[in-house]
């Protein structure tokens, strides 16, 4: 690991809690809806969203978009009618003001001494830099599948970010809450690094956090990540 | 103004003093060149490298490998033999450590606490993120020609930083210290704000900074954009 130059951040869920901040607004809304269930089937409709776009069936679309469309749907669903357009657009936005995990600045604050430090999500660029801005995140840049014009886990996501940093694919670490990314990431050459986040899906889920042997580092925290990366 | 929500940065000259910092690092080399002339013939050789790219003669290039090529042109015509391929690699990699104005750090820092701060500059992602790095630059997102595979002045880049942010293009102000940057930018009907940067070509050439009535702002320097933007 002694030429490791970049470490690529997944961000829903490794970075930012987006369960805890999207049910705490549901609730707070007073729709009558349950947050939990609310915020857990706006997460659960982003995957075949994605698969959609990936499949050619819709043109390349935002994050934003495909929450959107998402938004519509749940919103049809669980009957909620008494938001206007304006409403459903901030409770949209949603994504764009989430919380970081609590180690979370402090984590990437040490790991940026040592290390650039990016995303790598395929949550859109403005969404990101307004979550940057929002949760004080200091990333020493933003990258998106919007750059690449591709979604994860499409490979040329993994390897556009070496080619951005002028660098192998083994100087970059890919650190992610999420196996399947870590997978693909291994698969195009990066190092790993799995971050447990056990209440990512709310207190109500068990999410399994057991070590990857494949992976090259397993950390509890962010916090935990900077130690074992000596910074 | 009251709607402004971006602002988008030249940063070659506006930000960087390039000219300073390669004319101090060439002398340093002790090549036998004078920093002064190397630095600007090296400026020199990027519009016309840059046009070659916009003409389709060279297909996408990033900046840094625009900036090789002109730099293997002037070792011929400079007559330097003694750098080796890692000295070259180094000495190209100058753009990526060029120092801040005296007033950007803190104009930048008081700017981000009303307004989303990005880079829209030709130079390419992984420079620009170095850079920030490098002279503590504090980007809320470093977007460059790069994402948009164009470069300034085409439309396509004004218009992108709008998009990406989800903003109408008279919310978002470019801020460069050249005329022409901000005449395309008007173009497409983004605000404008000049920036001072008299010694951008080093102390032997005047550089013309005054003022142009189509400009929404003009500022001596981004301390005094703040000032003039209430931060």
């Amino acid at each position: 690991m002694k030429d490791l130059r970049v470490l690529a951040f997944d961000v829903f869920g490794t970075v930012v809690d987006w369960y805890g901040t999207i049910a705490r607004e549901v609730d707070a809304l007073g729709l009558g809806v349950d947050g939990d269930r609310f915020a857990l089937a706006w997460r659960a409709g982003y995957v075949p969203a994605m698969q959609r776009v990936a499949a050619g069936e819709l043109g390349w679309t935002k994050i934003d978009e495909l929450r959107r469309l998402i938004l519509d749907e749940l919103l049809a669903r669980f009957a909620i009618t008494q938001l206007d357009e304006a409403a459903k657009r901030e409770l949209n936005r949603v994504w764009h003001r989430l919380d970081p995990w609590p180690d979370t600045v402090a984590g990437l604050t040490r790991l940026k001494q040592r290390y650039v430090i990016c995303t790598l999500s395929n949550g859109n660029l403005g969404l990101l830099a307004n979550m940057a801005k929002h949760a004080r995140l200091p990333w020493d840049c933003v990258l998106s599948a919007e750059v690449f014009r591709k979604y994860k886990p499409d490979p040329a996501t993994y390897l556009g970010v070496a080619e951005v940093f002028d660098v192998a694919p083994a100087q970059v670490m890919m650190v992610a809450a999420h196996h399947s990314d870590l997978l693909a990431a291994r698969r195009c050459g990066l190092l790993t690094a799995f971050v447990e986040r056990p209440r990512e899906l709310g207190p109500n889920h068990n999410k399994d956090v057991a070590a990857d042997p494949d992976d090259t580092l397993h950390a509890k925290d962010l916090v935990d990540l900077a130690e074992k990366l000596g910074c």
